[in-house]
């Protein structure tokens, strides 16, 4: 705006989509919240209820944080792609950090009651997604953050890493749902089928957890929405183009 | 071939992907009824047994042929738009037949043995991914089959058709997972956490389902592999454009 030229402005109802996107998160862990305070007796680290500390850790972290890192390259459009991708790659690794403390949670408290680990689907899914997840950032880092990589192999990359991302995000989010229905039938058991007031609140967590997925994805995926270069990022990717790829106006054999 | 035209070629890696994919699902049907067959009794309708048609149904229905019936564009790519939308929607009206049949199996056998319905979040996220999967089902026939909708309504549907299709896919193999949790925690119990084989063997149909998903995922969102349009349609959609859009080299009011 110093130089008098129109602030840039964003596609139309992107902007409503933010905001509902950022109302469900809130509500995811609101609501993780509410079920853990209200009828688990809270969240506390050395102490019994040391196990409620996963599903708090998981859902902020891989469902709430990973999902805002997802958005960024939509949410924060018209800032230069290596401040967005630096925020991004930040967002990630802090998710990572705050799952790391809700697995180290559910391990500890495994091994205080003597319950094994990772027999059920919800581990074995759980943890393929944190696995898969830390190598995505790992391999993100490598590609598109330090300086080795180049122009091609990033190119090649891209889709792979958007596509995973993607799919690393809905497997948390499904692991997240088999936790909700492990836990309610481990405390609940037999009351679960009537209908009790923690088992409509953990299965509302669940319909919200979808819809964060839902809204995130169609964010993610709609054509219109998508980050444009910007103008002198254009100007420099031909370049790198034109260098990388050889291509010259006289046709060089390589 | 009689014109002597070479023959259309398919996308470098296509086929392989769709072997992968056949191959996955087959393995699906096949570990779902060594599950049922080899430690929950086989499959029988008028009888105690009649459950285990459930999960059967919904592999079948709303997996397997839900996922091929979203590939028919990427496999079929060299045959008539028009009989390939009729191959997509005949095979989505044959999965959501299966998923019904599964679906009254589990309120018949809920019913004979006096357990409540819809009170788990399985069953609410399987409920709404098949009253949404019938809904996008009459939606798409309404809009892209009956001859009513104009060409820029169709333009318009098109997107969010694809988006929630692919959506409606991975609810139900999420619905699934939770499907396979409730009743291993119901039927195991105790023995789950002590890895009897039983409980592995769902887990890897769990993992499978996952696999099916990522591998149909992948070949539905990969920009190379989508159909493109064949030489005479793409003459059809001009005129067709021309005329809905009522553009004219003379340039009406219009």
């Amino acid at each position: 705006a110093m130089d008098g030229a129109p602030p840039p402005t964003s596609p139309t109802g992107l902007s409503a989509y933010v905001a509902v996107s950022q109302l469900l998160g809130l509500t995811l862990l609101a609501t993780t919240g509410a079920w853990l305070g209200r009828y688990r007796g809270g969240v506390a680290w050395h102490s019994p209820l040391q196990f409620n500390a996963h599903p708090l850790c998981m859902v902020l972290g891989m469902v709430f944080l990973q999902g805002d890192a997802l958005l960024v390259y939509r949410v924060f459009r018209h800032e230069a792609k290596r401040s967005t991708k630096v925020l991004h790659a930040l967002l990630h690794g802090l998710a990572l950090v705050i799952a790391l403390v809700g697995i180290i949670a559910v391990f500890e408290s495994h091994r205080t009651k003597g319950i094994p680990d990772m027999y059920s689907l919800h581990s074995w899914c759980g943890m393929a997604a944190f696995v898969l997840y830390l190598l995505q950032w790992l391999l993100g880092c490598g590609f598109f953050l330090f300086p080795g990589a180049s122009f091609l192999l990033r190119g090649w990359y891209k889709p792979q890493h958007i596509f995973f991302g993607i799919a690393l995000f809905i497997l948390s989010i499904t692991s997240c749902l088999l936790g909700i229905t492990e836990m309610l039938l481990f405390k609940l058991s037999d009351s679960y089928s009537h209908f009790v007031p923690e088992g409509i609140l953990a299965n509302t967590l669940g319909v919200l957890l979808v819809a964060f997925g839902l809204v995130v994805g169609y964010m993610l995926t709609r054509e219109e929405w998508k980050r444009l270069p910007l103008a002198e990022e254009m100007a420099l990717s031909m370049d790198f183009k034109t260098l990388t790829e050889g291509e010259s106006p006289s046709g060089g054999s390589q």
